[in-house]
């Protein structure tokens, strides 16, 4: 990641030109009022609204719900003081991160029943300021808590949530409120589903207790992982900040759980190139890859992150024009519903333009042998998405292998024969057997990251297997 | 059912005062501006705007897709001609008949892929107005095929839709799309299950095709059933010339698929009077009984139809301010997700009221041993249902049999031990059983209904196996 100083950005910029129908599905409401911002501590006061010509945040102002530095010690002392303790999880901490943060703006901490059920049943919200305007929101973000942990609860209108290795206060919940977490109707909603297998219900849904408990969050402090990333972990307020400093006039955010090859490169290039096009001045590329709960079989942040700093290094993508960060939130595999969470996160992070490609959020049916999801109906299902009308979709073209220019190129139908599809797959079974991908497919750098990753898992299964075979 | 002569509305009525907040949970949209209707032939002109004061439809006219007389025998000609025909259901025929008289409003057909996805993600469409707005859709109003008749239909563009005994013509879909049938998908975002023994389920999309084909519909003519019971279909245009004629400046919708016991009829009636007290001065009851495929267990239609006769007969509500009619849609028992359905058809209608009970729509878990929905779910999302703000929700007050005074009232938490609740399965067994509710729960005429039903019920019973043992 790269950060230039700030600019002195214009008072009267051009306004760029609306862009051709074929671009925009939506009518763009990009404010082109761009105004200096003083370099200023990152850690926002809360409610501040976060000024700049970036994509208003949902709900008009990003929400941050850390406490300011100055009053941590007493909101310690305070949380001290709260007998009911909830215990959070590895996830629920991912989500305590993403709302503290304002990623979910305009929610101010997890969901109360009116929210989850408008989520289940609308994938929005009405926003409470009696305009009768909505925000989109698909995913629920709810803590669920078991009968003994009600029961603990009893009366009291809050809640300290506690985590990590020594069950330190993370976060107090206020003006709490216990509802049932009726689990089948959750997951069929959510997913359109209810096999067994799906990775993140078998992950914490399946386990978690009947009650889910929402409320008012206030994290106490900044949530950090100490795993080398947090310069990563950037806010969006932190991203609003950058995009500002670099005098974007227009973000696109790219996200994405896999390795970059040259085709998503293309594709980003490309991007910006249709930007200028169309009258922006210097669009900047969000490359944001996600950062919570993935499972099993997705290659593992931090080998992702080694992977695209090389992509950079390697002069793929131009670190002048773009920002590498993290996006904390935990992946659903919830396919058409779980997108419009990626897109609307990104709002709030300052990009009104989202890339969006076959299948997103997507994966095989845990029991059929078939995609859970039709490979289209993510971006369609994003397109007409209520709240993310602002928010300009832009379709994934779809890239390939051409070996006639031995590069990635956008795929031509009028000569299929030339092209040739390289599958997750396809790359991963490669990357396993220590086996080149044609020239030109990754950069040379980024594919050793890869084929680095599959021989330390090699090894921890030859050192695991070493560890079987020696008596004790 | 009984209908007044038309009367002279005044250009120059009252305004209604806005209903205390308490009332009304959204904002009322009535329009005070009534305007006398000259008596005219029932069967409107397409796109004829409805006018008058009541609600306005969803998209701001009635769709109408029953072809006008005099184009009749063009479009049966038309009809014969096209080679593709797709063979209607008993349920199918009922969605047409649905469609056609615009309780969908603004669908103009059987849905294709983008109203679908709306309807599954977000239960509701946007108006292709350029608005921004939208209107509420939650159950998909789709019609399947299978792959031969996919084949059969090829390349063509419209298909003719054929239905009864003899497989007449009874519409044309034109401008169709075929499209996937995930049937998985469609039951667990419909109903947030998808446990087998769904009565709707199992009844029409278990057997169904892998294939959904939409498309704008014409209907040759109204859909009529000759059982007896037509004169109570009244379409959504003459439930509003008849509440114009009534000098209705109120309409309040009572959905229901069951015996009216005079708890529903106090509950009714009480309406009324709250009506009245926020200054409405003839507020008129839809009594609405659900008139399209139900499971097996419940009353059938006719029975009901009598049943609701009789309670008009016997004075429990009064036929002056009461329009009686049968609701064509079939019940999908899909509990949050129906009601809005349920709701959104009566505003098209004209209805501006809607009493909504406890666990609208819903039904006994098919596998595990509980309500399939949580019993106040139904009210909170009709609540908050994107497309219901224009419609006034009133939550139903509870009413039980009052011992001290032998008669249905609403319930007195200060003293419980006065009450009797009487379930539906608790009316069904005293029914069967020929005895007596306790005096005061249901009109006596229309409690000899429901014996006579379960009667005839026995009666089959018995003839079926006197039938099975007599050899043959």
């Amino acid at each position: 990641m790269t950060r230039n100083p700030p600019q002195k950005v214009s008072e009267h910029p051009q306004i760029p030109p609306k862009p051709p129908p074929s671009m925009a599905s939506m009518a763009i409401l990009f404010t082109p009022h761009m105004t200096h911002i003083t370099p200023r501590p990152l850690t926002l006061r809360r409610g501040r609204p976060v000024s700049c010509g970036l994509i208003e945040p949902d709900g008009g102002r990003l929400v941050d719900l850390v406490v300011p530095g100055p009053l941590r010690d007493a909101k310690r002392r305070e949380a001290a003081s709260i007998p009911a303790r909830v215990r959070l999880s590895r996830i629920d901490l991912e989500w305590v991160h993403v709302l503290s943060e304002g990623w979910a703006s305009p929610l101010s901490g997890f969901m109360r029943e009116t929210e989850f059920l408008q989520t289940l049943h609308f994938n929005s919200l009405r926003v409470a300021d009696g305009s009768g305007s909505v925000v989109n929101m698909s995913v629920p973000i709810v803590l669920s808590i078991d009968d003994s942990q009600r029961q603990a609860v009893g009366g009291s209108d809050r809640v300290v949530l506690v985590g990590g290795s020594d069950d330190e206060p993370v976060a107090v919940l206020s003006n709490i409120e216990i509802y049932k977490h009726n689990k089948e109707e959750r997951i069929a909603r959510t997913w359109g589903t209810t096999a067994p297998g799906l990775p993140y219900v078998e992950e914490t849904i399946a386990k978690a207790g009947h009650w889910l408990i929402g409320g008012d969050l206030e994290v106490i402090e900044p949530i950090k992982y100490n795993d080398g990333l947090d310069q990563y972990r950037l806010s969006p307020a932190q991203l609003r900040e950058e995009f500002t400093h670099r005098n974007a006039d227009a973000v696109f955010a790219f996200q994405l759980r896999n390795p970059v090859h040259n085709g998503h490169a293309l594709l980003m290039t490309d991007t910006r190139r249709r930007l200028l096009e169309m009258g922006y001045k210097n669009p900047i590329l969000l490359l944001h890859p996600l950062g919570g709960y993935t499972k099993a079989d997705d290659v593992p942040l931090s080998w992702r992150m080694k992977q695209h700093e090389k992509v950079l290094e390697d002069g793929v993508l131009n670190p002048e024009t773009t920002v590498v960060a993290i996006f904390p939130s935990p992946m659903h595999y919830a396919g058409p519903t779980e997108v419009q969470w990626h897109a609307k996160a990104r709002i709030n992070a300052g990009a009104n333009f989202y890339i969006v490609g076959r299948d997103p959020a997507g994966m095989s049916h845990p029991v059929e042998k078939r995609d859970l999801y039709d490979a289209d109906h993510g971006k369609k299902v994003l397109a007409m998405a209520p709240g993310l009308q602002k928010l300009n979709i832009l379709p994934f073209k779809v890239a390939a292998y051409d070996k006639t220019q031995r590069k990635m190129a956008f795929f031509d139908p009028s000569r299929p024969q030339d092209f040739l599809f390289i599958s997750g797959t396809k790359m991963r079974t490669l990357a396993k057997n220590r086996e080149n991908p044609p020239d030109g497919f990754m950069c040379p750098g980024g594919w050793k990251v890869l084929v680095d990753y599959y021989d330390s898992l090699d090894k921890l299964e030859k050192d695991k297997k070493l560890r079987e075979t020696v008596p004790a």
